[in-house]
């Protein structure tokens, strides 16, 4: 007998599933119910419809109810919510919001997609027309019409997550003054504070008035009514309420906008799962079994709503990414019809584009080791992206964390303005695969001047990583220096030029790295020296001559720069 | 006691070994002997200084013997050949070819990185000024005095390897006409046939005169001697000899040209290790352990001059390329300092830039699978760079190379425009990492639209050679096409138009895959459906219709594209 599978939500991992099901079984009923107009659109894509990077808004509308019937043979509802599930009797019934109507649909296997709501605090005033958040196709549809209406010339983003950093982005390609609040130290919460720094700088660098550590603490919505002018050709269409918003932020200052984003985060949808009697994880998403099974065997769970292995340590996440949700949709779809796969985990690959700059991660960051307890030792590198005699190559800026014991790798950061996302992909493929930083040493990627070096960004990052391991380095990191005792000096290995255009470290010494072997008797024998060049390879020849002499040293991963952007 | 090093070769893997024996030891004695006058250029970026890319010449010489002592505290002795190893006395000699004298140097280790040589074949006539090879600064010199100097209007190469096609695109960009000429049938040996069609399309799209499967069989100069005018303010200066070349091809057609390039491939500088007798690998290059040791245990040999192991088959194998030798250098001078680090192999990643096309592979290829009869099954798939609704993004053609019983990875090649050096180092890393196509399906890869899809290339790959592998589809390939049986109809599932626009293969008949559920019954049962759309994956969508209806049949892997590109 042919099988019934009812999918709730039409996005990602619900279509996903969807396709995948009518490949496997051509008899196969399968009904996919969506609360909203639209199913299979790109929901990542809205911040550059904003923007106008995607001029063409039908181009975020991937799959219609019907292109889904005429390829997968799926019933596609929209507009249909589902409104309850009988676990026992294996039924839901659903409300057509077309027409009001409540009826029941029984299923051999539901699939529940109904991902992550945007996270809208409970702050005074923040419920008004010109306050947005932005999740599916009617809510940038809604941000296009105040930015229109309102004549928006300024506007307020806050929280500096991937949407916060996309809406920012999209305003000031509009020409609209933008302020983002983030309640944190820093934005992008995927990589750490260091590395932060650089899109800190990049934000600034373009007029962003950014302030971190500030949360909203109020708003008032002062309406403004506009009456249509007959006289000067304006019809009733004309006729609208716009208006501004007084902020008032945690510091006590104010501030005047004209519209304001809230993209604090996302909660996932459990209300349905939760009422249905469905095992709710403890980080308050849908629990899952790697089979993306939830509690219920005959029910299934995917996407942004589902708690999750981390592949890391183990433990439940929650990690609302597009890419985990269609591989889960892929595989939930398969279960079901018997076959026997398992989730992975997930590494929380990530990226985010900035201006010009992209900011990227896979694994832990140092935060979350921290909290974790685990272990770790990291290694940053400022390295080219391609040959830096060809033209074009910018400077990828690296984090590597790994276990110090082992090498195992736990995590990968980089900042830059080209081939980022590929050095966080070989980082994620071999995080993945169980490879520790000695083998990364000996990854042969490809290389010709236009693409990149003959020892890469990851190689060079593995042989800092390995000399650390192998105690032909002794590392002190940039937020240990401005604490250093009495019995440190701390020695810059760069040309004065340098020091000059780039800044310094206050209270060092400056002897250049190539006269360091004559001029070595300058430095005392009885204090350890604290070396450092501008991204730690001069730096690191620096610490061999030293350390070969009988000195004491240690040498900053990273050097100045990765001081210098720990502080923006 | 402080060790003596010699280090024959001062580019690459000696430059590197040379760096790296210094750091680990600040007393020892190291000399870098080097035929020619430069050591640690950028070879790899010569060609792009002939054609403009690279505007500064000194930028390709990223060190000098001054700023080797500087730093390295490294003897440096250029134009200083190496005539004769005694490995019983551990002892060279040398010829100082600034004054011609010769001297004995002692060692306690020796490091060969004499590089390789151009291949330059005893065609007739082709030792004459205006041919040329490409290895090194003074070679540039020559090339780019000789287009000064012979006003050159047309230029030939010969050899569609990595020097080839880059002198190609060099005199392309000086708005020189340039022929091409290859005696296999495809550029570019490292991918296969079908996928070095998009590099001949490129290519031709430029106006390139390709001509494949033609050698160079007799070359004639005609000399033209310029005598400087003095009326029209000439000096002697203005006196050479020019001229152009008269080439017979083995098709028996000639070309005339104004400037030619050997560039047909490289061979192991090995003279100096055959005479002291070291042991000489089956292949021609220095024989060599993982620990980079010849046969000679004081004698370690790296870079383009050694024979070494291939990651995926075991056996030795010679590859030229930066990258192994940059880690065979830091290798050999670790293990002279009593490390017991071994080298893991090569897989030959390696990528060319084609005018705006890169085109990049690792691992094997099927030419070589099936000269070392290795079972291998392959997929295609024509993937998106970057979410296609975001802009900029452009077609990857991607082909995966695996063992059909244990799915794992054999090899890797790609072309396209964007994100094909991405896509073959994940490539790289997986299969150095040991992974399946059934582990490929897990990665978790960077995704925001402007850098990749929720299901990347790598992705879509290894799920459609999983579903080979699970009996999930029934691969049918390009190169069977042509050779259908009577027994066998073709079905074209893509909609008309798109016949239309991107041709079709003589013979199919045309259901689009969105109506075929309902015209199922125009296709006879007592036959094979071969099923093709324009990259594969609806043809799968069909491909899973008809077999869940009782069909037979085979779905065109890498769809019309592959098909279309494999005859350019």
């Amino acid at each position: 007998m042919s099988k019934k599978i009812l999918i709730i939500g039409g996005v990602a991992g619900g279509a996903s599933a969807a396709a995948r099901a009518r490949r496997l079984d051509e008899q196969a009923e399968i009904i996919m119910f969506e609360r909203g107009s639209f199913v299979s659109f790109a929901n990542c894509g809205l911040p550059y419809h904003i923007g106008g990077d995607i001029e063409d808004r039908s181009k975020l509308i991937l799959q219609t109810p019907e292109s889904f019937l005429a390829r997968f043979n799926v019933d596609v509802r929209v507009r249909h919510e589902v409104l309850t599930i009988n676990k026992e009797q294996k039924t839901v019934t659903v409300n057509n919001r077309l027409d009001g109507s409540e009826y029941t649909e029984s299923y051999d296997f539901l699939l529940l997609s109904p991902g992550a709501g945007p996270i809208v605090p409970p702050i005074p005033g923040i419920d008004n027309p010109i306050t947005h958040s932005l999740r599916n196709i009617p809510d940038m549809d809604r941000i296009l019409d105040t930015i229109k209406t309102n004549s928006v010339e300024h506007a307020t983003v806050v929280g500096g997550g991937f949407i916060g950093l996309e809406m920012m982005e999209a305003f000031h390609q509009r020409g609209i003054k933008t302020t983002l609040l983030e309640l944190a130290d820093q934005v992008m919460a995927p990589v750490d504070r260091e590395i932060a720094g650089f899109a800190h700088a990049e934000i600034r660098s373009h007029g962003i008035d950014l302030r971190l550590g500030q949360a909203l603490s109020a708003v008032e919505y002062v309406p403004e009514t506009h009456i249509a002018s007959f006289d000067s050709g304006e019809s009733t269409n004309h006729q609208h309420i716009y208006g501004h918003l007084n902020l008032s932020l945690s510091n006590g200052e104010s501030l005047k906008t004209d519209i304001l984003i809230m993209a604090i985060g996302v909660r996932p949808e459990t209300t349905l799962a939760s009422a249905a009697g469905l095992k709710i994880g403890e980080l308050g998403g849908i629990w899952t079994k790697p089979t993306m099974q939830t509690s219920d065997p005959f029910i299934y769970a995917v996407g942004d709503a589902i708690e999750e292995t981390d592949f890391v340590t183990g433990k439940q996440t929650i990690v609302p990414l597009a890419g985990p949700a269609n591989r889960q949709g892929r595989m939930a779809a398969n279960n079901m019809f018997g076959r026997q796969e398992t989730y992975q985990g997930t590494q929380g690959t990530a990226i985010c584009k900035i201006f010009d700059l992209a900011v990227g991660a896979t694994g832990k960051n140092e935060k979350q080791l921290k909290r974790e307890g685990i272990e770790f030792e990291k290694v940053y590198v400022h390295t080219a992206s391609h040959a830096s005699y060809y033209p074009g190559s910018e400077i990828v800026s690296f984090k590597l964390l790994f276990d110090p014991q082992t090498g195992k790798i736990l995590g990968a950061q980089a900042a830059g303005k080209d081939g980022v996302d590929k050095r966080i992909d070989i980082m994620a493929v071999a995080q993945r695969a169980g490879m520790t930083v000695e083998q990364l040493q000996h990854l042969e990627l490809t290389y010709a001047p236009p693409y990149g070096s003959a020892k890469d960004v990851i190689n060079q990052a593995a042989f800092v990583a390995c000399n650390i391991i192998k105690g032909d380095a002794m590392p002190i990191h940039y937020d240990e220096i401005d604490n250093l005792s009495d019995q440190q000096i701390l020695l810059d290995v760069r040309n004065p030029d340098e020091l000059q255009n780039e800044g310094y470290i206050a209270g060092a010494i400056n002897i250049p790295v190539d006269e360091l072997r004559q001029r070595m008797g300058e430095l005392p024998k009885d204090k350890e020296i604290v070396i450092y060049c501008q991204v730690g390879l001069r730096g690191n020849v620096a610490y061999r001559q030293l350390v070969n002499n009988g000195y004491t040293a240690y040498n900053l991963i990273g050097g100045y720069r990765t001081y210098k952007f720990s502080k923006i």
